[in-house]
């Protein structure tokens, strides 16, 4: 296992290229700003997903503007000239704190939350999109929003993010202009507006976690529902695919962040369904890095069309077994 | 206002035909087995959805099996020959009782609910079974599962059902053998699995109210997010299609019994887009009569084709009063 850890250590400085020769950008997750270093040691590419809620949530009232710039420029700066992909505030049921809650949701992962939230609370969100595109001028730096599920949410928060940099721009505050904007894809809605959606935006990030959650219709922390909770299944598969083929066919990046993305036995099907990258736990930098590695894109994309004919999860799974048992 | 209400009255008994001569089946939302008179007298074809949630709420403990025949086949005698749509026990966290809250869960609406508990609860789902089988020699029953979400459930329902029946010829007991079997579509996984989920049942039934809530992740009782409860989502509306295709291409029967059905201004949408039944709150029946009357369905299918290349629900609704405004 020792000897394992550091043949993967080793090896994940190279590139993440797959057998024939295409390259995939594997990034980390983090959500505290020291995080980045576990990222850059194991290899990642840059972050795909930084969480922002932790500066909320830790104290008693809204993080001041200029707290939420440190936190980002530290991340940004130590990764320049990778990207650096900073998510607006997701705040949601599970994570409120007192000072959030304002009324009481019966199904609060149904409620108002994460964009909903910011656009519902422009001030609060114009100060953290003030702290962003500021942190922009210090590297490499996109914006993600959370929970898009209609077109309208993406047209606000751009419009109000376009506010924000104006303002900037008659402070002479530098901050970078052509900043990339993209969305999570992660309500059903989303995923099937995908086409209308990737006009509006620079990328897609999958996140898997909560597009399960919300396709099956299964609360992802409720355990007499969790059999149901099945990345694998081939809605969720077929959704996904959607995704990709709006992304591809407009020019929009796709990428994946949710825990999907950190576990190598779905490497086949989502290089195959074509995932410009993958945001991960950083310790699953290495083995997903080196996985890649052995992996055929050609071969992945005619097994893809083969799992597209699969009609149950544990069809798939077994799909997978065969095909690529082996390798992992 | 009295005078438009008794020419409705009076024409209500008339067929639902398109211009074009298409016949569409216009049937009530029932819960109490009295309501059925309300149907046959507006004119309903039949019960697309009779709720049997009233019989385990309004005790202490689950009913017995005699009693719930009694009130199926109350209504089963009222209706025939025409069609009545049984559901089986769509039970979740807002309609739960004491007696059966085994746990307590943070989101109920994406918890154990419908199909799910009747799976975990095989005894009491076997007794209603039952019931509805033995009501099944008194008219023209069709049995509908709800909440679906992987096609593992059908066919353990199907599986079920199949054991129920056994029993019940082992016994003598009179029941219909070839009785319909339907499931009801309404979380976003059947949707996208419609064709594959054809393959298992007879006819489907759209429930838009939960397939709206779902694919946007909304919950629509909660008045924070109601912005977000959008019919004419263009999303909602992909999803329907797609299920439309489905039935018709497998030649399954594809009907409709949300809220959305009940709603003249979306029947150039619905019946374009090709629902063979729409279910309804029975004094809606002859207002949607009388309106599919006035429709042309070739022109409803070349609308939907517009309708298709919407990006929002406010650019549907637009096109939906320019192109039948006069109508509504
Ligand atoms: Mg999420
Ligand atoms: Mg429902």
């Amino acid at each position: 296992y020792e000897h394992h850890k550091a043949l993967i250590s080793r090896v994940s400085k190279l590139p993440a290229q797959t057998v024939d020769g295409v390259s995939v950008q594997v990034m980390g997750n983090i959500e505290l700003p020291e995080e980045v270093v576990a990222v850059r040691d194991h290899g990642g590419n840059g972050i795909g997903l930084y969480r922002t809620e932790f500066q909320y949530l830790s104290r008693s009232g809204f993080p001041r503007e200029d707290d939420l710039f440190d936190k980002y420029r530290d991340v940004v700066e130590v990764m320049a000239p990778s990207p650096v992909t900073i998510r607006t505030l997701d705040i949601n049921g599970d994570k409120a704190v007192s000072y959030f809650r304002s009324h009481q949701e019966a199904n609060p992962v149904l409620g108002l939350r994460a964009i909903r939230y910011c656009l519902n609370k422009p001030d609060v969100f114009k100060t953290q999109l003030r702290a962003i595109l500021r942190a922009s001028a210090y590297g490499n730096v996109r914006i993600m929003f959370p929970m898009i599920s209609v077109v309208e949410e993406v047209r606000q928060a751009k419009a109000i993010l376009k506010q924000v940099a104006e303002s900037l721009a008659r402070e002479g505050t530098p901050f970078k202009a052509d900043i990339d904007v993209g969305i999570m894809i992660e309500v059903p809605s989303a995923a099937v507006m995908a086409d209308v959606l990737a006009d509006e935006v620079d990328f897609f990030s999958i996140g898997t976690n909560d597009l399960i959650q919300y396709s099956l219709a299964i609360d992802r922390g409720n355990r007499h529902v969790s059999y149901l909770y099945q990345p694998l299944h081939p809605a969720v598969i077929r959704l996904i695919r959607q995704v990709a083929d709006a992304g591809r066919e407009k020019g929009v990046g796709v990428f994946m962040c949710g825990e999907m993305a950190g576990d190598p036995v779905h490497l086949p099907i989502l290089l195959g369904l074509g995932m410009d990258e993958l945001s991960m736990n950083p310790q699953a930098i290495p083995v997903v890095k080196n996985a890649i590695r052995s992996l055929d894109l050609k071969q992945a994309r005619e097994f893809v069309k083969a799992v597209l004919r699969m009609k149950t999860h544990e069809e798939v799974e077994g799909l997978l077994r065969e095909a690529y048992g082996p390798l992992f």
